[in-house]
C-alpha cells in the first residue's frame, strides 16, 4: 500500500527529481505531481518520465495533494511559502528538504494554518551535481534525514513521513530546529564555506597561474574543488539563512587555524603533532558509521 | 633494458613501497633494495616481495646504488643526509620524494658532492593511508612529479630519471624549487593544514556532540576526515618545512575568509553569489585536465 494518494514536489532540481525518483521506484504514492518555475527544468522532467504531472505552476496540482515537499533553493520556499499554505487542502502534510531549518519555522510559523501538518526536514545527501537530471533514486540510501517539527506536531504524521524516508532508504533523526542548524554549520555549511574559500584564494595566488592550479590538483586540493562546485544560490541562502550558526563556527575555526599558524612560525612540532594525531581516529569512526568509503581516495578511479 | 642497474629506496612507506612495486612492475632496475629504520616495516616488505634485499640499516646497498631514493619523512632526510652523501658511489643519482624542496635543496647544498648527481623530485600522488602495505604500483600513473635539479645539472641524469618516472605512469615537470614550493603550499600544503584545522573545530565544538558530527558527516565535513588522516609526522614536517610558503597561502585564505564572513554577516548575496560562481569553472577544468573523476561524490560506493 502506498503511504500518501497524491504528493506534490515544488522545485525539480537534485534533491527535488531525486525525492520524486525515490517515491516511485519504491511505489509510495499513487500520483506524483512536480512543478518548477523553470520551462527548461519542466521539459527534462517530463522526458525523464518520473511524475504523473509537470508545470511551471503548482496551482493546478495543490489543491489534491497529501503532501507538499518544498525542494526549491531556500530563498524561494520563503517567497512561495505564504501562497503554497493557503491553497493547500485541509489535513495535508507540509514538509521541505532545505539545509536550515530554525529559519525556516520561524517565517512559516507566522503564515501557518492550524489545519495543515507542518514538518520540515532535511535529508543530508547531495552531490556537486545540480538540475533535473543530476537526480537518482538512490541518493538518500544510507544517509541520515532529520526531520524538526515543531511541537505538539500530530504524532501519526511525523511516523507516516518518517516511514516515507525509511522506505526511500534513510535513517531518521527528529531534532529541534535550532540544534540542527547548529550541528550542520559544523558538519555542512562551513566545510562549504571553507572549500569556497580556499578554491578563490588558489585562483587569486599571483604567484600561482591557475593553470599550475589546476595541473597539480591532486595533491589535496580537487577535493575542495568538488565541494566549491556545488550550487551556487543554494549556499548564498544557506550562509544567508543560518548566519548565526555559520558565524560561531567560522570564528572558532579561526581561532583554531590561528593557533596551528603560529605553532607553524615559532616550529613548535609537538603542538602540530598533538593535533593532527587528534584528527586522525574520527576518519576511521565515520567509516565504520557507515558514513563513508575506506577505499583509498574516496576509490576514485 | 633497465635504466639503472641497482636501486635504493630509503623508507618503506606508501610512496617508497610503492617506487619499488611501480620500478619492478615495469622493470626498471636490475636490482631494488629498500632501507627502512623500523624492523616492523621491514617485516612486511619482505613479504611483500617488491625488494631484493631489505634492512633497517642503508649501509649494505649504498655502496653499490646508482640511484638512491629518499622516501622518509623530510624531517628524517635532514637527519641521514650527510651520512647518505657520504656513502655513495662516485657517478651515483641522489633523488627524492618529499613535499618541499627548497628546504631540502638549501640543506643538502651544504654536504653536496660534486661527483653525485643531486635530483630533487615530488610525485604530486598519494592517499591518506601510509605504511609499506598501503603501497601500489599504480599509483603514479597518469599523476605529475615534479623534478627540481639545482643549476647545472647533468642533463643526461635529469633525462633518465624522467624516463623513470615516465615509464611508472608519471608526467614530468621540471621547476624551480622555490616556485615549486609555492605552487605546492596552495594546492596541497594548506588545504591538508585547513582539514586538519576544521576536523579539529569540529570535534572541540561543545554545543555538537563527536556522535553527531560523525553520524552527519555527509554533508561535506567527510571529505575534509579523509584529508585529515594522512600520516601526522610527515605533515608536521611538510609545514615546519615549507613554513614560508605556507604561511603566505593561509594569511591569504584568512583575509578571504573574513571577507566572505563579512558579507555574511551584512546580508550581502551578491559578493556571496559572485564568488561561488567563479570557483565552480575550475572544478570542470581540473576533470578536463584528467586529474580527477566527474562522477558525482567522487564516484564512492
Amino acid at each position: 500500500m502506498t503511504l500518501y494518494y497524491s504528493v506534490l514536489i515544488i522545485g525539480g532540481g537534485l534533491i527535488g527529481s531525486s525525492v520524486a525518483r525515490a517515491i516511485k521506484q519504491n511505489n509510495l504514492a499513487e500520483r506524483i505531481y512536480m512543478a518548477d518555475s523553470s520551462e527548461e527544468a519542466c521539459r527534462v522532467l517530463r522526458t525523464l518520465d518520473i511524475a504523473d504531472g509537470v508545470d511551471t505552476d503548482f496551482n493546478p496540482f495543490i489543491g489534491t495533494a497529501d503532501l507538499v515537499v518544498l525542494a526549491t533553493p531556500p530563498g524561494i520556499m520563503k517567497q512561495i511559502g505564504p501562497t503554497v499554505v493557503q491553497a493547500m487542502k485541509t489535513g495535508a502534510v507540509l514538509t521541505d528538504v532545505g539545509s536550515i531549518k530554525y529559519d525556516l519555522v520561524k517565517q512559516f510559523e507566522t503564515f501557518m494554518r492550524s489545519d495543515l501538518h507542518f514538518i520540515p526536514g532535511h535529508p543530508i545527501a547531495g552531490t556537486e551535481n545540480s538540475g533535473p537530471a543530476a537526480g537518482f533514486g538512490e541518493l538518500f540510501e544510507e544517509r541520515w534525514c532529520i526531520l524538526t517539527p515543531p511541537e505538539n506536531t500530530d504524532e501519526t504524521e511525523i511516523a507516516r513521513l518518517t516511514e516515507l524516508w525509511e522506505k526511500m532508504g534513510s535513517q531518521v533523526a527528529l531534532m529541534d530546529a535550532r540544534r540542527h542548524d547548529i550541528v550542520l554549520a559544523t558538519t555542512s555549511h562551513v566545510p562549504h564555506l571553507i572549500a569556497y574559500t580556499l578554491v578563490g584564494t588558489a585562483i587569486d595566488m599571483e604567484t600561482v597561474t591557475a593553470n599550475d592550479v589546476v595541473k597539480y590538483s591532486a595533491g589535496g586540493f580537487r577535493d575542495f574543488t568538488r565541494i566549491a562546485a556545488s550550487d551556487p544560490e543554494m549556499w548564498r541562502d544557506v550562509f544567508l539563512q543560518n548566519k548565526e550558526g555559520v558565524l560561531e563556527v567560522v570564528d572558532r575555526f579561526i581561532e583554531d587555524l590561528s593557533a596551528l599558524k603560529r605553532a607553524i612560525r615559532w616550529d613548535n612540532g609537538e603542538t602540530l603533532m598533538e593535533h593532527f594525531s587528534k584528527t586522525r581516529d574520527i576518519r576511521r569512526r565515520i567509516i565504520d558509521a557507515g558514513q563513508d568509503t575506506d577505499k583509498p581516495d574516496f576509490g576514485r578511479e
